[in-house]
């Protein structure tokens, strides 16, 4: 889009309270907090670079007949990866990471060293890239795919241009990654919705895996996405998430109980003792350890740990974040070098199960 | 309350749109939709008669230190039944139902010669009577107490009068129930807080006989009352309510695995296998079930049984149920007469179900 389109959508967004001044560290820039005309949630703008927000990706709950209804041409099947997404682009001499909200993340670009090579922005500096950033030492999420054992890794599942709305082709895409050497979300290639025992033989080695599930990105102009989990990947949101009780929205739960029946159903699965509990279990083990965490330090918190390269970037992602959680809300718990990184331990404070359990353990009243 | 007060008070209420006009069958009434003042939801108005709503209680999800909390002085403990809140009032010749919304009930209104003995309104026409209407065959609760093996009973928990908030005093309750030999709720005496192990004792009873909770009502003139409910009946909650998943709000399970948990906790019970397992299948059971329903049905659909003495008010039920869920949401399976009843088996729709099921199975996107 041309520049003065870009600029003047702009100020129609600002006067309509949808765009944000946000500083992350020495840096001040635009964030768009909500959606507004052509520009998602999350669109960011640093002068006259504008990052386009990744746009939601529908779902679809069961294989079939949701394929055959979505897409009348061939599509792409690439991998879900359960990790948190990133964009990652070039800005002056620096490469950035932005959350999917448009923040700066201060831990993810501390560690781009690591998880690709970033000689691609020096020719192809205009390009954005999307990526999945996951593993069990991240500072976002719960959980981390089976497959990796520590740290973070990265995989990228589209490539955007700086100011402009869209993803390149599936296959330009693919090209690039090549020819630089990135590492992309594992393909599994193209199908039609007729191949739906392959897809479905697919789907059933990541469920038995502990893998979330699949994108499909139709090979078409208007390049329709979809996506499709797992049954077990239900399961395990539910497990980690259960320390987080009363902070997620109810139907979180409600809706992956939802989609694993149905799961089970399309699959045929009768459900066994051992899954309905294992489900009990996830749901009432991790209400029970908040509770005995407020018994024991009179709050409840999750814990965290994550490696940085600088020091100064593991203090500025700690601040960032008690910015954005509210004071007192981020507890450091350990900042140690240890060989080549910083390792950092920290808890955030889940609010709203404190509080509940402060008044309940306190023996007030609830209406309901 | 003198009538010209309440008067001028209903007219402010309307003026306010807090008030609708209610017609059951050839009844017009006034019926409160939203609390105004000093009316609670559900309080009605017959032409002069005015029936306060019957107001909320709080819920401690803690004994201790929750009574020591709450209550200051000395209360009384009664049973909390699992059944549908009625108050009944004298109309002219007629003594009527009203359910906690403030509609009359054709089905409890059918029943009430077979509930209790009516002829306390021919001597004292002023007085409501607050009840809970328990059993299998009701046709609002999927749940109802172990101890009613069929159709429906009616427990006493409060006396109210016409035009006046507020309770009469437990003793003179107690009384008026004795000398008129009518079914009150089981009560436990009087307690103090200080009588934590005596109240805890009762409590696990009733948990392991599969029933409510209690209520306790301070024996003064503020009248502060408090419920409590046992671990056990949570997961009867669940396991009830599982086929109308998506109808409830979403915190409705959360609530009750969070009081399951506090309970739990506080009585030193470490959660079993069977426990888990128990909870897991309440949870996806119930899913499974509405998916094969809708599957064979097109639609799901929760089925319920009650017997009446008048096949007009059977009539009149159906009419009026359909009237509130709205047109189609109603189907009756059978109204046959068995002896002195007509036992009549309906469905009510669940439209949400039914909705988000025919979209999912049919390969519709959602957004989450």
């Amino acid at each position: 889009m041309d520049p003065d389109t870009l600029q003047e959508t702009l100020r129609l967004a600002q006067e309509s309270q949808r765009v944000l001044t946000t500083r992350i560290g020495q840096r001040d820039y635009l964030r768009f907090s909500h959606k507004f005309q052509c520009f998602p949630e999350g669109t960011v703008v640093f002068g006259p670079q504008f990052i386009w927000g990744y746009p939601k990706i529908g779902r679809i709950l069961r294989l079939d007949p949701g394929l055959q209804a979505q897409f009348g041409q061939a599509f792409w099947v690439e991998e879900k990866i359960d990790g948190y997404n990133v964009r990652l682009f070039r800005h002056g001499d620096e490469v950035l990471a932005l959350t999917r909200r448009g923040y700066v993340c201060p831990f993810t670009t501390d560690r781009l060293q690591d998880l690709l090579d970033l000689r691609i922005f020096d020719e192809r500096p205009e390009l954005v890239l999307c990526a999945e950033v996951a593993g069990p030492e991240n500072p976002y999420n719960e959980g981390s795919p089976p497959f990796i054992q520590e740290d973070v890794q990265l995989f990228i599942f589209d490539l955007m241009r700086q100011n402009c709305p869209g993803f390149l082709p599936q296959r330009e895409k693919l090209q690039l990654l090549e020819a630089y050497s990135l590492p992309g979300v594992p393909g599994f290639g193209r199908y039609r919705a007729g191949d739906l025992t392959a897809i479905d033989s697919l789907v059933c080695r990541l469920d038995q895996e502990g893998r979330e599930g699949l994108v499909f990105k139709e090979d078409s102009s208007r390049d329709h996405r979809v996506k499709y989990v797992t049954g077990r990947i239900n399961l395990s949101d539910i497990h980690v998430s259960e320390g987080s009780f009363q902070q997620l929205p109810p139907e979180y739960f409600l809706h992956r109980i939802f989609r694993l029946a149905l799961f089970l159903d399309e699959h045929e699965l009768a459900p066994t003792a051992a899954l309905y509990q294992e489900l009990g279990r996830s749901l009432l083990a991790g209400t029970l350890d908040a509770i005995h965490q407020y018994q024991a330090q009179h709050k409840v918190c999750h814990t965290f740990r994550c490696r940085f390269r600088r020091r100064a970037n593991a203090e500025l992602f700690l601040q960032t974040l008690e910015h954005l959680l509210g004071k007192g809300q981020v507890r450091e718990h350990r900042l140690e070098q240890r060989g080549d990184f910083y390792h950092l331990e920290f808890a955030k404070v889940l609010p709203r199960a404190t509080g509940l359990l402060g008044h309940a353990l306190g023996g007030g009243i609830v209406f309901d």
